[in-house]
């Protein structure tokens, strides 16, 4: 009971917080029709910005600080990239009018994990005064990257097996979704000039090529390489910028720019990344339409069921290791966020033969916006009601 | 007497003030011929930035404030918007070598409001320490948007009323200012790679399109449509984002990011503004050599007046209830300022007959640099004369 | 010995600032193959608010100073970028492979200044604590202008002699080189869509062609016009934002944005340029391949001997006139980088015939980081020996 009130309370001042009233207000200008822009240069800074800060307060942390009790966390956060995928391929990919290679590049994406709405956590959390350890926002390749190997893992394997089985219709099939892929592609680009165009440049998606016709099975259907996928992962921006910001606050000394240009440019910058973001979701609405209706039951329930899974995990390292209450929250909150930059053009190299308008519109339009405006109040919420336990 | 030292004083010092010396000095680089450049991307970031600076600040106020009060200055706001057009309909309009549809619409530009220039504004006032209603920077749509609907619906007035007795003739005169108008778009394109192309974007110039033919007259000469007009108004980026601010302010709670990201980068981002305008203005000069010399005189004359019809509203409701002399200030400035961002795409859309080098030039290239160089350090002395008398 | 430890101190403790840390750090995740990108709206933004910062300090200062005292220095800057010309000629040129042409525009570039660079050094003087003169940075254009003036001149000079000697055969050569150079571009343009596009516009493209054509011999081999060649450089993008800043610093008043916008952002600005440096300088390595290996040992050599010959003059004018020794290390420095910015699209227009990869190559990959990297703590490590003896 007092938890509800907790929770509405939390919910209704979540409302008012900017990362969140960016966030409704930028997908309630989109529905209005506006022609708001703001240009992907800006936004693509302004992720930059985000997830450098994010590397380097983790960097100078882990740094001054204690590094095993950070492997605990880590390894759940290696759990839960690996277990989300599973979750998706034994409920999403069984429902009806649900392909199982669609399913599991779904739910690839909604294993790994937002830049922005973990920026978008921390940044609330801040403002609660409820503490995290400063490294928390490093656990994000722990999950990321095994999200994304098992996702294209398993494809490959349910891939290999159809091919079996089916013996040499398979080509046919390959073929035929390769088409349909290419002709969602043009549609796609007409439809949707959105800050978002994956693979990013010209440069990114010949390079993804290569890894594809390399380490990804079209003739021998036997053999799945998990390097180039995690080195996909680690090149791409999202997680460059963060690692980056990680290294260089580890070995060198950043302080000086850290807390006059990148830590106070913060909040700003995620108020117009989440407005980006709302817009965007809205935009990404008209995609849903294109497949089962089973993705949007699984793209709200998802988002919250694996934040609590992973509220669970945390909550055991809290017990074991001390673990604080705002790092579960984190830990939480990565897991219920869905990847909006780095997963999508992965996962299009690793399973091409999985339906983009999927697995993109139910992440950008549905999960993202769930994962921000219930996930973070919810956990935050349940960590309330635990300390005043 | 005193008058002229105090507003000769003021001119100086604000020649010497970052907002006006960062115009003239983009204006004269520009004139050196300079090839500083500064990116599309960063231009339309910056208008952003003021715009729902301006928004949330005028939110904020009015959600702490008494909205009553904004009532009367509201309401003259739209009388000015309405008036210019009718006063450039009949002094520019009737002058010889102007064409009425080309005059209607450059009044309705001129009627329209500049973003750029409230916002310089508001940083003369803030510097000189001259109070002004926070609220003040709301009352931009309740001018800008009725003298875009007016322009549009008094030239459509005219030209069916031209119609009706030139008969079928209209047909042919239409084909030829769009051959004409098409004609001067591939010139101005080509010599013209500035921060403002109009339409933005291909999705906005679809739009309008659609627009155009659903709510303008082609065949049916006889109604206008006034919701489309509002409506293409409310959607463009400038609107949207200082609406988008507006209701932020009021509805939820923004002063964190307020204050430590939007208002401190307000004055250093007008800078920078205010060296594009400057430049921007200098290149659209030669446009106004391809219309005739009145709209020279015009774009002079026009902004210094229509700011001190605007004053002498202000200071009704200054003896009616109390508006401050900062905010009629603000009031006479919106009135000279003439719109750079989102009118000139509604007028293309609504008048398209009309000659965009005629209301372009003009506005960008005199009424500007004319509102903020002398409009404003005019309208400051007759307030701070009005202070002392 | 005292030296040698100071200067290992300061190249450690500089190792780990975050000027040097980011360009380093830029190197090594492009040489990672991380696929991070800067946009280059941003990076075209960052270059004009560092060269526009330094422009306004350095006019703020001359403005409340003695500009008498800048004299001897400004005479030295120009001194070291005609000279730098002439040692380039009578070493580089004189090497086995290297091309005449090719040899002078590569000593061009490094007479020429790199506004980053020159950012940089300025920071990292603050840093130490070490003071300098705030019109310092003023003397880019006494260097960088003689430099690139000279350049072209003692390569036309050199042409015409040559076309005396051949007569007839110089037109083949030419329109051979032009060739090669048209085919070069198009594989530059192929392999590295890099921030730095040379020409940058469309626009700025066409007037150095209007300028070769006007300005530089082609079938009159005797006349070199220097001024179009001046007016070239003072138009460029680097030059003109940071003569804007000088002007606007020395006759307007723009204290309030220079503390609260342009001076704060500064550092923060610097360590994503030095992030995009690194990633450039990596990514040009490439074209070193093309050339003669001289080039490699000149890059490296070149930028630590120029600094020394002008940190040479500079002592005579701190004896002479009381320069300070930050002051030293500033000449020094600027005499040690090479033009990132401006330079290379002056040198295509006015040495057409040399080879963009032997210049933008050495610069970029080598000349730029070896000045950062070792120039700058290697003059601080010698101004502070000198302060301690």
């Amino acid at each position: 009971m007092e938890f509800l009130s907790y929770f509405f309370m939390d919910f209704v001042s979540q409302l008012q917080s900017p990362t969140l009233a960016f966030l409704i207000g930028g997908m309630i200008i989109a529905a209005l029709g506006s022609k708001l822009e703001i240009p992907d240069a800006i936004y693509k800074f302004i992720v930059f910005m985000l997830l450098i800060r994010v590397g380097l307060s983790g960097g100078i942390a882990v740094r001054n600080g204690n590094l095993a009790e950070m492997i605990l966390p880590a390894l759940f956060s290696v759990v839960m990239g690996v277990l989300i995928v599973f979750i998706g391929r034994y409920t999403l990919a069984k429902l009806p009018n649900v392909k199982t290679v669609d399913a599991i590049a779904t739910a690839g994406l909604f294993g790994a994990v937002s830049g922005s709405t973990m920026a978008a956590a921390l940044t609330v959390l801040e403002t609660q005064g409820m503490d995290y350890e400063p490294w928390a926002g490093a656990l994000y390749p722990f999950m990321d990257i095994p999200a994304l190997v098992t996702a294209i893992v398993v494809a490959s394997v349910y891939i290999n097996k159809q091919s079996a089985s089916a013996g040499e219709d398979l080509s046919k099939q390959e073929d035929f979704s390769k088409q349909e892929y290419l002709s969602k592609q043009s549609v796609a680009a007409g439809e949707y000039p959105s800050p978002q165009e994956y693979p990013t440049t010209r440069k990114e998606y010949r390079s993804q090529q290569r890894i594809t016709a390399s380490g990804y099975p079209s003739k021998e259907p036997e053999s799945v390489k998990i390097w180039p996928i995690v080195k996909e992962s680690l090149e791409g921006s999202a997680l460059s910028a963060l690692l980056l910001g990680l290294a260089l606050g580890l070995v060198t000394r950043p302080e000086s720019v850290y807390e006059s240009f990148y830590d106070p440019l913060f909040r700003g910058l995620l108020s117009i990344l989440m407005l980006i973001m709302g817009m965007e979701a809205w935009s990404r609405v008209g995609e849903l339409r294109k497949v089962a209706q089973w993705y949007v039951v699984y793209a709200v329930v998802a988002p919250l069921l694996h934040g609590l899974i992973a509220f669970g995990l945390g909550m055991v390292a809290h017990y074991a290791t001390g673990f604080s209450l705002g790092g579960v929250v984190i830990l939480a909150v990565i897991a219920a966020s869905s990847s909006d930059i780095s997963g999508p053009p992965t996962l299009r190299a690793g399973i091409p033969s999985a339906n983009p308008s999927a697995y993109i519109g139910a992440s950008t339009a549905i999960g993202t916006p769930i994962a921000i405006g219930l996930g973070i109040p919810l956990y935050i919420a349940i960590a309330h009601a635990l300390m005043g336990g």
